[in-house]
């Protein structure tokens, strides 16, 4: 079997998907890729994840070309493989529809950073999406879902904003691997259930002061970083 | 016992149902239909859920009348009739009071397309009935409210659009089989949620752009769907 | 151990109170009362749900002297005792401080029937009760606090509005006996949850038309009832 | 191993608020003092709840210097210590980012004592601090953190309002040790859920009158309490 160690990984990372809450039925799908071998891992389309086992991730190459496998992949691939082109540094990522984080995308409104929790993980608000044009729709849809996703970070670094909510659709986040990219979407579920409930207890609630923000990003992320444990 | 597969599948739905937290104590139902026989299975009314075998499913004709069993069938069983008798190609009927959509159907608001999970599954908003006149009310109750149902759909496709909120009461749903049904009943509940949601971050949320709302249907239905692994 | 029966009733009821989700904590109590020997039963004041035993139920009078075991009643007991003084009909009654149910009583606004079922359980609004006065307070408060609620039932009928909420604090349901005042606390519990939301979607929501309440309420009780299985 | 004992209950208190669904991945933090020895035990930081032993809990000096074991202390230790130092009587703190405790803090609105439940606990609202300046942020922040909680107690009784939101962060609570500082915790988001959907049914809700507040506070708290078993 191709890439047993990489199959695992997005097997892991799509039931855990599923062990977070949120996702229901089939919906959502988590990729991983190999950089070396420019190969993409990813859930197929429309099975169970009860049922799912690590010989049924579907490989692919960077054209969406099915390597290993007779599974379709999940129909979302050409968005993915737009992402890992466009954004070098990433080696995963995860698309739900969770209940809160695609009320916002279909709200299209960014997500602001009303607190620490946000900005432990997000430098600045979850962007959202400019509305695709009935030609893109009506061409390569997925792809131009990729696409859009990578105009809208022209100015932003995907590294320290790893989620978007792709107007009127759901959230896509992504990490340095499977298993962060699956995180990273459920740190979006959170912090959206969190803005929805801080907007309704105070409609004029204000982002946090740019020095807070700043202070808990770099508190985890980067050279000064001081959380956790000491890494190596 | 007659309709031995029918009165299981049956059973399955209504027990799925619950597992799904779509209903509390003994609020709702699933019936299924035998087309040959003109036959339908349907949950025994206000029996526990965790008391249910399949002997208890109550088998009854077009009629409402019992053909086996000594319970009685829900009292909803002459709503799920009129829907089987008008809409040809469904087998299969769920009735909740799941939380959102039952609070949908209570503020007597279609649930508006936000977004493509609704897309993927509703060609259209998902439809409030109008409110029954004290005479229906007053006469055939539940036949009534099947009647309006039928009714609302005159200038739909109940295949395009499987489910309605009843004014002032909650969902019922449908599909190709109980299984099916209990499938559009839990993603009525889902989608209410996320609207819910969508409009308390933004009141002036605006529904799809059609061309997306569309793409996303047809993705999944009809001769051009491409979602999932291809049958047979 | 006397009124062994009763005990166990009253021990099940609590903890099904638990389990139905509608308590954290020690917040709630149910009890019950045999109208031949004048006792009522109830959960002992601030003992952990999981550890409690039919032994600990706490028995008294309908004076609120403990006739058996040493622990303290619940410091509600005296309000239970109004209400079984008050209400003849009634053999159990349950207290909880539920999400929803306690949110509507703080905001001191009555649970509209908004829907079916609303209607299926309570002949009309779920009332509130007006605020306690300082002197009532001050003086034999839990007293004051079922005095105040049979007040508000002076016009109502309690077989027919199995519940109250008690304004800033949270709500008091009942039934024929111990089980049946839980399950009435959790109906209050789920419908405070669905009209919240339909006011969300619908602040201009309107209750139900009168001849459909009837209808619903009706089909259930009394002597026309047509819901469940025959009794008996 | 150092302060054994100490070190089970602050493992324990840390499991119970993993338990109680207050905290998501490693976010919150839980810890207890030694007052004797003038040694605070606390979660090491970053580590999965599901995989820490007591020999894992960090035990420091009331300078932040750790005694035992090579694992570095939460990063919030030092707001954990400010505490310490300014409310003699507390022997535990809880530091989560709870979903609707966290969205008030967010929305820089102190909680208002809306009923019972809130009276049962706090003896007035739950306060908000106000914001850091930039050189607080910029300089020894953690600390800055407990000094701002300080100074918002200024004219409050911490024994009688245990915990505090800090804006644009989250909420912090205290006990008599770290098992109440955890349960206070949980009530601190109990409160916050209810106040919002207080706020949600009647955004004119009006705070509980301050007889009530005070008859629910000292029931249960000081000379004259008589809720629960008589101690000892």
């Amino acid at each position: 079997m191709l890439l047993k160690r990489l199959r695992e990984e997005v097997l892991d990372a799509n039931l855990e998907l599923v062990r977070s809450g949120v996702v229901v039925f089939t919906f959502g799908n988590v990729s991983g890729i190999s950089r070396e071998e420019g190969l993409v891992a990813i859930k197929p389309s429309g099975v169970p994840y009860d049922e799912l086992t690590a010989e049924e991730i579907v490989v692919t190459d960077l054209d969406g070309r099915v390597v290993e496998t007779n599974l379709r992949p999940s129909s979302d691939l050409p968005t993915h493989i737009e992402l890992y082109k466009a954004f070098p540094t990433i080696g995963g990522v995860a698309h739900t529809h969770s209940e809160y984080g695609t009320a916002w995308a279909q709200a299209q409104v960014p997500i602001p950073c009303f607190g620490t929790t946000h900005a432990d993980y997000f430098h600045g608000p979850v962007p959202v999406t400019p509305n695709l044009s009935a030609e893109e729709i009506a061409g390569e849809y997925e792809k131009a879902t990729g696409e859009v996703i990578v105009r809208t970070f022209r100015d932003l670094d995907p590294a320290a904003i790893p989620a978007v909510l792709v107007a009127g659709h759901a959230p896509f986040a992504w990490g340095a691997d499977a298993a962060e990219a699956v995180h990273n979407a459920v740190i979006v579920e959170y912090i959206a259930r969190m803005a929805t409930h801080t907007l309704a207890v105070n409609p004029e609630a204000q982002p946090l002061a740019r020095a807070l923000h700043d202070k808990h990003f770099f508190r985890k992320h980067g050279a000064g970083a001081y959380y956790g444990q000491p890494k190596g």
